[in-house]
């Protein structure tokens, strides 16, 4: 034998990362949610649960305790939760912030001796075994006393060394009856006081946490109305003002939108001022891009003298608030070469040598009129701090939500300060991030803290592509920090499916859009006076857009949408399965030109069954898989049920799980079906109302 | 109007996290392989390409470049690799780790001014642009050359600034050709040395990086044969010896395995010794678990006397060296009552009031001979230290595999310290953990530092259990750092499938290991004698299991499967398509008795498809799903191939992406085929040999 005189090395123990202790022995994988490890936040929406889920477990059969820990970032002291075992080494639990602001959360575990011995204690049957257990429970009992009393609950303490000292002298009686002893052991009421005083002495926790950013409900459901308020004049051409879009509010609030959102409001540049159809040269009387912001007049604190003043404005927003709207600004970080800016800050713009700075491109397009920020400026600083001004000057205004154009341009660290920085001080503010661009920066782009973002929808319109899509955004890891907001149109895309001014068409997006998403928005009046001429054949551009022009809109007209769209949105208001992306589930249907999906509310109660034709053209059938007894929606196997076409208003007698479908688009693109539960008394005598 | 006096704030700037100056624009989302966010290593292979994934991106259309930065730990500098852009903002870029030890890895990226102004310059036509650009590029260029000086590169420094003001002075004459400007701008030889020397000021990268274990080939691929030694002895009733295993060698090697693993070899308690069957009572000779491990001769340090000696085991370690065959050891930290510690460490155990300590259970399993560590002692660090030694003491005597028994049981923070020490020591050693527990655990141990983990495979038997499976296996992000290691069989799991003793049912489950994993084992030689007696109905124990007694095989008989294992060991040894998981893909097959899937080499040359009958009693057939030429196989659309079947022998001539397949398990329970191309001149003459 050459065995080694000692195993026992003199050998410095060094400790793997985190380690105090080699007592922690609860392992805590994951915390979920978790945007990248905690680097960025998490959202949700204040006065609703927030739901974490926690990966913990401990080697061999002791039992865990875990607790869920929350707080307002700020605050000093922390709430805590206890989580629950599901399955899996998966710990729940849930906690509901109160109002909107930064937050943390974070998760402890940790061996709990005396849950191991209780766990334990509740197999034994052996008189022998459970009489040690007894004995080895008393001194956990004790210990428990003894950090009562040292937590100044002197009373419980008191009980529990009764329940010890008792359990000691009767484990020690062998004429005790065993069973009965295992009862007193397992004594309920006594245990959930030991529980108030664990040993956590060997606790886990993951440093230093996981950030939360609560949010007010809006950025969970919206619905958006775009106009352009210069056009918004009822006379032809005259400039609309502030005071005409107040008269289009009634309008507007009856279709059911809570966003109304504008394209800059500030000075038009009439240096490199683009003409109707984005022609190089102006005519008289062109108003140019309100994208090519700031002239003599101001710049992005200052408001287009035709449309009104600051007070104009400010009265506006009022006026808004009373019809449930509230006003989006567009905010576009970029300035037209007469901005006063580009004299009074020319380190914030890139010059080159022959004294000219390059205007912004997005190859093919060219934004001649437009100068881009150099945010690789000296004065970057100075720079961020003007920008983060216009956000605070407009606040000041009452603007509580914004939509952010292109900022996938602007560099990112600048957004994740500057939202942070006015969400800090302003919780209630919405960020919705205008960015369609390639889908690792749009992902970017939420989690440095856009509250909702654009997205693809405009051009997901098969089957299988709006599945996949879909799916992926009601999905982890997005579904934790990326909120879509879905657009049928905007000024800047006309979508090819829209050129040939199909009403089904412009029927079945909206459809598409208002039941998959729990926020959208339409550009109009455009979308429900159904605008489809494109500048030319292939291009996304509108044909005289009024990106560049006054337009009049005969709003009033008989095949407007409107009607259309306030059912739509009535829909979405009475139905909470529809506020949100979360629990969206695809249903199959057997023809590749229906849709079909399912939306629940989180408490079960409000199902809503959508079925969409995106055949414009011809009538379309198939078979729908949809079994609510299987997805547990309180239907019985064998039960029948009823389904509400709550736009069409037929009611269907369903029962099982395959249905038939025939959507014909000249009577309707879609079904939108709410599902109706009898409760016991109604199925005896009002089978068939 | 009532716009604030000036949005220029005095507010100091907060900055974000991890940012240092505003101008740190370059994004770098995620790298990957990336083990919870580097909190733990992945794992790679000495000698092997290294592949890094990272998600970099800057706004607007700037150029960005991104380095690979590696390092072995503890090594001053760091090499470098430049990463390409492959598409959707994932660069690439490998290395190769020389030898085995803990590595780093991290990504750099910035915004490159000299590669923005280079491919914007690209695109430019117009006659002013283009030279104004040049003029700008020779600014870059100028300070490139200054960089080059400042690096003591007085040679490209010059060359540079020759180059930077020729180019500006042939802007500035209104007479020099355009497009001979832009080539003379492009010029490539130049812009290499200009790359030499980026300007890294504001360059980003992700602190502290991302930890890597870098293994042996044999971590990846490996083929284990587990014996009981003190069954080896060629007489019947004789206690085994080391010199009896090593008898045995030339035959355990001729099968083709490279890891010979005992169960443990250190004396057998005599305390609760269990008898056969895993009797409570012994009776005489009875030789007890080898798992009860330490007697008065010794414990975790020591060899079972009937074994041999210290001299003899290194011997066999020795001979089995020259087998090209590695002794792995057990190690099961647990101690007999009479292991030597129990008096020498009462620290080390946990002690009941009646003075005795609770043996190991893992219901309904008893385990009244073991006694297991209390990792909770006061004395942890002096335990961890004790057990960590045994590795040591292993390792002195030229063991370098060990399989880890029950690691789950342990403390997950003592495995991560001793794997980590030991690693540290001898970056050759390998750790496969044998836990069998839930998936959230076993992951857990991969991460913590096992090289191999043992799996479900043993009951994953249809189709879609087994394509399930296999799939999550060979996907991130276990791929990253679980290595499945595959066991039909072990002492203590005969699956129900293998208890009918059908001769099929044993082959297929072979097909399938050897096939589908890496890396495999058997325990022998009850699979190859197809050993299949439950100890009872119901039960997975073998009848008169090894693990309490001592067995006599009949290693010569002619049923053996040993020629079979034989076969196919030395197609997994001839195709490194079948030495890793990655690059897995199941294949349609239109039976589900028939699983289909094709693994292929890094270098896409192997190419294996499988195909395997699950049904040992019927003949199965069906249409294959295969087409070669569609994966980039290098198989032209329309060109024949052979599929060469490396079990059968025969050679089927294929075409076209449909192949019918019919398996007889009478005949042949699996095909597994190896894909051979033509080249164009074999095309001319040899068509059909």
């Amino acid at each position: 034998m050459s065995a080694p005189a000692s195993l026992l090395s003199a050998q410095p123990l060094v400790r793997p990362i985190g380690l105090a202790d080699g007592r922690q022995r609860a392992v805590i994988d994951a915390v979920l949610p978790c945007v990248d490890n905690g680097r960025f936040a998490a959202k949700c929406v204040a006065g609703e649960p927030f739901a974490v889920e926690a990966h913990c477990f401990v080697e061999g059969h002791d039992m865990l305790r875990v607790m869920l820990h929350w707080q307002r970032e700020g605050e000093a002291s922390w709430t805590e939760v206890e989580m629950a075992l599901k399955w899996n080494d998966e710990w729940h639990a849930q906690f509901v912030p109160p109002v909107p602001g930064r937050y943390r959360y974070n998760v402890e575990a940790w061996v709990d001796a005396f849950e191991s011995w209780h766990h334990e204690l509740e197999r034994r049957v052996d008189a022998a075994d459970i009489r040690i257990a007894a004995r080895v429970g008393a001194a956990e009992i004790l210990a428990a006393a003894d950090r009562a009393r040292e937590a100044g609950q002197a009373q419980d303490a008191t009980r529990l060394q009764g329940w010890a000292l008792a359990l000691e002298a009767r484990a020690a009686d062998v004429g005790e009856d065993a069973a009965l002893l295992k009862g007193q052991a397992l004594d309920e009421t006594l245990a959930s006081i030991v529980r108030r005083y664990p040993d956590r002495r060997h606790a886990t926790a993951l440093k230093p946490g996981f950030p939360l950013v609560v949010d007010r409900p809006l950025a969970r459901y919206s619905t958006w109305y775009e106009l352009f308020p210069r056009s918004a004049s009822p006379e032809p051409g005259r400039h609309g003002t502030f005071a005409d879009v107040q008269a289009l509010l009634p309008g507007i609030a009856k279709m059911g939108f809570d966003v109304l959102y504008f394209p800059p409001i500030h000075p038009v540049g009439r240096m490199q001022r683009k003409g109707r159809n984005n022609a190089l040269v102006t005519e008289d009387g062109d108003v140019g891009s309100p994208w090519a912001i700031g002239a003599e007049e101001g710049g992005h604190d200052a408001i287009l003298p035709a449309l009104g003043t600051h007070e104009d404005f400010r009265a506006l927003v009022k006026a808004a608030r009373g019809h449930g709207l509230e006003i989006a600004l567009d905010i576009a970080f970029q300035c037209a070469p007469d901005h006063p800016w580009v004299k009074e800050h020319p380190a914030w713009f890139k010059w080159r040598p022959d004294g000219t700075v390059q205007y912004a491109e997005n190859p093919p397009k060219k934004y001649q009129d437009i100068y881009p920020f150099n945010f690789e400026s000296e004065d970057w600083e100075g720079m961020w701090l003007a920008l983060k001004g216009v956000l605070d000057h407009w606040i000041a205004q009452g603007v509580t939500v914004f939509r952010v154009d292109n900022p996938h341009t602007k560099a990112f660290p600048f957004w994740e300060w500057a939202i942070g920085e006015v969400k800090r001080a302003h919780p209630q503010v919405i960020f919705l991030a205008e960015a369609f661009t390639r889908p690792k920066v749009m992902h970017r782009l939420a989690k440095l803290g856009f509250s909702q973002s654009y997205t693809y929808f405009t051009w997901r319109n098969t089957k299988e592509e709006l599945v996949a899509y879909f799916t992926e955004l009601s999905s982890r890891p997005g579904l934790d920090y990326f909120r879509p907001n879905v657009w049928p149109n905007t000024p800047d895309i006309l979508h090819a499916q829209l050129q040939t001014g199909s009403d089904a068409m412009f029927r079945l997006r909206l459809v598409l859009a208002a039941m998959l998403s729990a926020s959208y928005g339409i550009y109009g009046p455009a979308y429900e006076l159904k605008e489809h001429l494109p500048r030319h054949e292939g291009s996304e551009e509108y044909l005289d857009s009024e990106k560049y022009q006054l337009r009049h809109w005969d709003r009033g007209r008989a095949d407007s949408l409107a009607p259309y769209i306030a059912h739509l949105n009535a829909i979405r208001r009475a139905h909470p399965a529809l506020q949100r992306n979360e629990g969206l589930v695809f249903l199959p249907i057997d023809n590749d030109q229906l849709i079909a999906w399912v939306k629940q509310s989180p408490d079960g109660q409000d199902v809503i069954v959508t079925v969409v034709n995106l055949d414009p053209h011809h009538a379309q059938w198939g078979w729908l898989q949809f079994d609510p007894a299987a997805m547990g929606f309180g239907v019985e196997p064998g039960q029948s049920f009823q389904m509400h076409d709550l736009l069409g208003g037929e009611r269907f007698m369903c029962q099982g799980a395959r249905h038939f479908i025939r959507l014909d688009p000249a009577v309707s693109v879609a079904h939108v079906m709410h599902l109706l539960r009898k409760t016991r008394s109604e199925r005896d005598f009002d089978y068939y109302q």
